[in-house]
């Protein structure tokens, strides 16, 4: 997507090295617009664990470019195979509950194993980093194509009017390496010239909408207005929502989600007021081994200070204050579970489906998994 | 209630010189006691404007000091009716959702027309002042002697295990004279020994519960967890949640609620989780002239700048900080309503009722309104 008229996306080689993978660093948004560039798989996993980094398909992309990194490392060990399963092991407990981690460093390994050289490794690593970044950008590209009919729907039956959409946390291309899941739909929108008006959650303890998705949606224009995640069911009882659509952490084989935590309160909402809830994915997203997200999805639990500190910026500079009590304690989940039934349908880069097994299995016939 | 071991209430006339009501400053919670001295209707004012009180029953006790300052006033100006009456229009208009303000000044105005001189007007006014914040005071503590009961039966059930209360935004003794609305059954059950917890929601966009609700359950010794307003639902959702039990600042004759903004999500989740969600007030927040919250309750709008900047501590220095992009826009709307088919229970100082018409009007049989 466009950065002052630039086209970025979220995690790239450098031109210049490439054994140097460079990503945005989003803890400074939407303040500052700084690249970061990691050299090596440590600084890498850092990057994902203190959230440099963040959101589904750009954590299984950077663990992509992590096995790769990997790969070049256990070169400089003597070609250690050892070496390589101990930063896939590393990365994928770097944050426990997104697919995508696991989904990206098990299909690199499952090619890196085919290879008997450490510089084949390293060749295939490669390929499959970059090749693993731009099916997610292609299959944003297609979720944004399924979605838009349905935000194409509303604005016929509104004759026009806007279209308001509400979302939660970021899931546009921040969250991915390009286009976004939930927010793709509205790109297409916006940029077909439907009037399209979004509603942005800030998304507590760590306010990815507030900096992530409200700057995401102002570098294109896009008509936004952030609320505080408390406003979405007052919104709803007034008329003033006419669709969610959310992102997703992982998918149940049954369509459970697990998303940023306070999903589950707004699905709540949008049923209470027959508003249509819809989850945007790249079917990666789902596992398809469990169908109970309340027992089978582990639920990551975060540092208590990102709820007792909150960051921002003050005479330009980045100044963390203190907003409780100092001797209370907090505790900080990070995502929560939607049940199916509260969800209206999947959108995926397959095409949209309801939040059943059948209907996914349907969808997904000829996958293997 | 206690701060440091020493008994406070939330306003009171200063002892050396009646004329001043004082107040402590709740803006600067949890990290500075501030006691303020408020000597003019003006001053009040923007104390209730500017939120430096806050929470339906403080409010009103603050209005009907405010109308006794007004008297005081309006001796300066001649003995003037319309200067007490023109107080008593802009105090009402202050804030507008909560019913408090409205029925304290009434209350005044009522009893003030039955003096003819004005000192006899200023002798009336401050005597129904402090009646009114003694009655305050009164009806919480009752409130607390009723709520308590429904703590103890769920200790019991749990065989004496800790009672999990979930509370959103700040219904305690700052948001009244004393004792508090929600927290009193809580503060009641503390003291009798029964174990409890409370979930503290941290309540964007003023963080009421992580700054108000927090400190005073710290204050008093109470075991409690802030949590971002997004987590209520994934802890309801895991058995973590016995109860909820939230204040409110209207309530229809039929029992819909007014309160903080979000208060709706968190009954729609204690409601798809067979969880018990009872609302605490002292029968002045009901407003019986009206039945349907949804199109009856007019709901404050506040500065945006409330949602996209958050204030705190750093380095002993309090510091306002940016959390969003400058140029986005956000709107920060006070209050939602929940309806009354989501309430559990309402518990007054007459006893606990249904949240409907029969059954408040029931308990309320020999009230004039």
């Amino acid at each position: 997507m466009l950065i002052q008229n630039q086209h970025y996306r979220t995690i790239w080689l450098s031109p210049e090295n490439e054994e140097v993978v460079c990503i945005i660093d989003q803890r400074l948004l939407p303040h500052k617009f700084v690249v970061e560039e990691l050299r090596t798989v440590s600084q890498l996993i850092t990057a994902i664990k203190d959230m440099h980094v963040r959101g589904a398909g750009l954590i299984g992309a950077t663990a992509g470019y992590g096995m790769y990194l990997a790969c070049r490392e256990a070169k400089e060990n003597h070609g250690s195979e050892d070496y390589i399963y101990a930063a896939a092991k590393e990365l994928i407990s770097s944050r426990p509950t997104a697919i995508n981690l696991e989904w990206a460093v098990k299909r690199q390994l499952k090619l890196i194993q085919t290879k008997q050289t450490i510089d084949d490794k390293i060749i295939i690593a490669k390929r499959t980093a970059i090749e693993i970044a731009d099916e997610d950008a292609e299959y944003c590209r297609q979720i944004g194509l399924h979605g838009v009919s349905l935000i194409e729907k509303i604005s016929k039956v509104k004759q026009g009017a806007v279209v308001n959409v509400l979302t939660h946390c970021n899931a546009g291309w921040l969250a991915f390496v390009d286009f976004g899941s939930a927010l793709a739909p509205i790109y297409k929108a916006h940029n077909e010239g439907i009037k399209v008006h979004v509603w942005v959650d800030e998304t507590r303890p760590r306010n990815q909408g507030a900096s992530l998705t409200a700057w995401e949606l102002l570098n294109h224009g896009v008509p936004h207005t952030i609320i505080a995640d408390n406003t979405g069911g007052h919104l709803m009882q007034h008329g003033m929502v006419d669709m969610v659509i959310t992102g997703a952490d992982r998918v149940t084989a049954a369509g459970d989600v697990a998303n940023k935590i306070g999903t589950y309160l707004k699905a709540l909402a949008a049923k209470d007021n027959n508003i249509p809830f819809y989850v945007a994915l790249p079917s990666s997203t789902f596992d398809w081994n469990i169908y109970d997200g309340l027992t089978e999805i582990e639920i990551e639990t975060r540092s208590a200070d990102e709820v007792k500190y909150i960051s921002g910026i003050c005479n330009d500079e980045f100044i963390t204050v203190l907003v409780a009590p100092k001797n209370s304690s907090a505790i900080n989940y990070g995502f929560d579970i939607t049940p199916a039934r509260l969800i209206t349908g999947l959108i995926t880069e397959r095409g949209i489906c309801g939040a059943n097994q059948e209907s996914i299995a349907a969808l997904h016939k000829n996958i293997s998994h």
